[in-house]
């Protein structure tokens, strides 16, 4: 059987450097889909694509408008491709209007001197030995995930207590259970709750409008992770006249970096 | 008398959503120019064109080949207008070959409930007290700016010891002093030494391939800085197999962010 997050992310060509998707209902947000399903298809519009050269070493995705359950249609056009890298302008339409635009940059890595700088959150107890998410009160996306917080959770109803700070850090993996890869690790990386709503303690309207990933595994180590739940940890620096950051990481349990990532959200109130 | 900031980024309209640039000697990096002062250009494409909404949220450039010194050609394109937000694809060529490409948030803000998260480096002794980064070894772009280091400065020769961390603190504006604005944010957001000659304490071959800058900092918030020095801060994650990212903050002297900035780089050894 098809994992649904498959299902979400399949893209069929029509046409040179062009794919038909649709949106699925099991990732559907607040108005539309889940951001970081509709990043995944902008980087599965790289990893199927014929021409592809090696993996992806990042993506920015910027979110132009909600879109509309249904189909729409991706172009992925390598621009340029240089002898170890290859660089990804990317857009989603629905009926000729521009829903999303991406760049992306993939590249063959090789071996060099490797030293990692930062460390996964210091107080990380399994995630056997915590509960998970209570979904009350969130949309059909979040039942997509087995999210299980070690700090910044925020259940249904929010109490409105102002936090001193957004951080959360949680482990994170699929429902069902699915072998993460680059795709399933882009919608990972946008699946922290607002960082508003974690130092508010209230829910309001919000919008990613830029996200990034940097993905600092390649293949071979994303695969070596199968199914075990990562780390995720993430924060905000700033809340400033309808704009706020987040800054998060993505670890193995074993405490590899496997990717870090950024956006900048809209918000109201 | 025109700021060599100014005549590096200039840029004359050709056409609908079309730009002619050229490279400026005074901003040389070791191959091409700095990549800081051709994010500014790409940025200048949104704030110059007739049908910008609002100020910058967010710009992400992807360096996809060296410029050469000499002409460019910039297409900078609004591909969707919102109400209050505006989404950008930008491309420059030389010589019908793509160089860069960038994407880019504009956006009119709203006063909302405000609040920062994150503080400036605890330890930021006054520029006044602290010596300028010796020039020596350096390329040209170096000299277009007043470095003074708080630390992880890294002088001519390296001496290779290894370092615990790739932190650097340090107080930077444009030489001579020029008052702040987006474009020149950007190219400071790009200024920080490659982290990796700040751990390793060595100069190895680095490329940028893909740099994010968010701009917490309204117009207006910008225009009160004028010349002064601005406090940039930045970090490493990981390093790894040809790949570290960094990751940055700009403060005012008074303590509030004025942009974020991430980025992914290349190296070799």
């Amino acid at each position: 059987m098809t994992h649904a997050f498959d299902a979400a992310i399949e893209l069929s060509p029509i046409g040179p450097h062009r794919f038909a998707g649709k949106t699925h209902a099991g990732y559907a947000n607040m108005v539309g889909p889940f951001g970081g399903i509709t990043a995944a298809v902008m980087l599965r519009g790289v990893l199927c694509h014929p021409e592809r050269l090696g993996d992806p070493i990042s993506l920015t995705v910027n979110f132009a408008g909600p879109l509309t359950e249904g189909a729409f249609e991706l172009q992925a056009q390598p621009v340029r491709t240089n002898r170890s890298t290859q660089h990804w302008v990317l857009t989603l339409t629905q009926e000729g209007q521009v829903a999303c635009t991406a760049t992306a940059v993939s590249a063959v890595r090789r071996e060099t001197w490797s030293m990692p700088e930062a460390a996964p959150p210091a107080h990380r107890p399994a995630p056997e030995t915590l509960a998970p998410l209570p979904l009350a009160g969130y949309p059909a996306w979040v039942a997509r995930y087995d999210m299980r917080f070690v700090e910044g959770m925020v259940t249904w109803p929010p109490n409105g207590e102002l936090q001193s700070n957004s951080q959360s850090v949680l482990w994170i993996r699929d429902t069902p259970a699915r072998a993460i890869d680059f795709a399933s690790l882009t919608a990972i990386c946008d699946s922290f709750l607002p960082r508003i709503f974690v130092r508010r303690r209230q829910f309001v309207p919000i919008g990613t409008v830029s996200f990034t990933c940097y993905f600092h595994a390649d293949a071979t180590q994303l695969a070596a992770q199968g199914e075990d739940y990562v780390l995720a940890s993430a924060r905000a620096l700033n809340f400033s006249n309808g704009y706020f950051d987040q800054t998060g990481e993505i670890w193995s349990r074993a405490g590899t970096l496997l990717a870090s990532t950024h956006q900048v959200v809209y918000y109201r109130e």
